[in-house]
């Protein structure tokens, strides 16, 4: 065992305990408690283990499983940002590139690069694996709104028509789970969960 | 796609969103904040991922994410158990496997089936998965009080013999780092973080 390489592993373990600390605008399920990180990425991955038959092609769960264990570590250095506040969104892959540099850098050589090309799969969002895990990433929040009487949709006035938009992406990943989180949005809309622009307007 | 069949898959993704209520005796690193099963649960995957090249025999890495991922679960029934705690611990395995069919139960069969026999396999501590599981499970609070000027132990008055006498099976699954353990352990209580026996029966 070399000694060195434990301690560098070590002291990637030690780093990661901060996305505890890191609170999305989302919360938990029928609740006022705002989510951090690792409830989130531990919760993503098991769904992805629950839901994997649905995607659209045949996927390495090992591959999906640590994607999305390891998707949101780059928020210790870049935050967390909301997927509704477009501006900053856009402007925030330079600061989580360096992000993921340095903290899989604290790796040994061949486990950061490892999981510094696992991530950039994941923000490609091209391969059949990155596709499901970010469909997965996008239905985790819309189940807490649908629990929690509209969530962030209500408290930052986000439109039905906004989040159709901005969830579409679902499909990518998988049909199947698009065309029941569809049913939920149309559901929200009719019991008043979600507002459409038009009434928004009035 | 079945409806009825994703309707018990994401009423069981509903429910385990309770073990983010139940907390740990243990704290997260350098922090007062007791951790929830949740964030121990991600941290535990994340150490499977980076550690697993440890483990005394090859393991199935996916087996082992899902394990530590899972293995939590039942504590939203049965509640957490602290590992010194011997009394409630050795009686508290019903309960546990009570906790297992209930919650796994809520899952389509096969997947009830495939979950509740992976919580057992934990259980048992037999299969090389198994026992490197455990042996990260057992790891993680060991970093957690060294970073926290004897967390747990300082707090319930452990001795350090006590502390190598529960945490030796770690070596089971992992002698390399049940090596590092004793290290640590060893430092800890030179540097005065445990108390031997002797020394607290002064």
């Amino acid at each position: 065992m070399k000694f060195d390489v434990l301690l560098k592993q070590m002291s990637f373990i030690h780093e990661i305990d901060k996305i505890k600390y890191i609170f999305r605008k989302s919360r938990l399920f029928s609740s006022d408690r705002h989510e951090n990180d690792a409830e989130h990425s531990w919760h993503l991955a098991m769904m992805a283990i629950i839901l994997a038959d649905y995607a659209n092609e045949p996927v390495d769960v090992l591959k999906v499983l640590k994607m999305l264990l390891i998707h949101d570590i780059v928020e210790i250095d870049a935050g967390d940002v909301f997927l509704f506040d477009s501006v900053i969104r856009q402007n925030n892959s330079v600061a989580e590139s360096k992000a993921a540099e340095r903290i899989f850098g604290l790796l040994p050589a061949d486990q950061a690069a490892e999981l510094i090309e696992l991530w950039q799969e994941f923000e490609a969002a091209e391969t059949p694996e990155s596709l499901f895990a970010r469909a997965i990433d996008n239905l985790e929040p819309i189940l807490q709104n649908i629990s929690n009487g509209g969530g962030t949709w209500e408290e930052f006035n986000v439109s039905y028509e906004t989040v159709v938009e901005k969830k579409k992406l679902i499909q990518y990943g998988s049909k199947h789970l698009w065309e029941f989180t569809e049913d939920l949005l149309k559901e929200g809309l009719k019991n008043g969960l979600l507002k459409s622009e038009k009434e928004k307007s009035r």
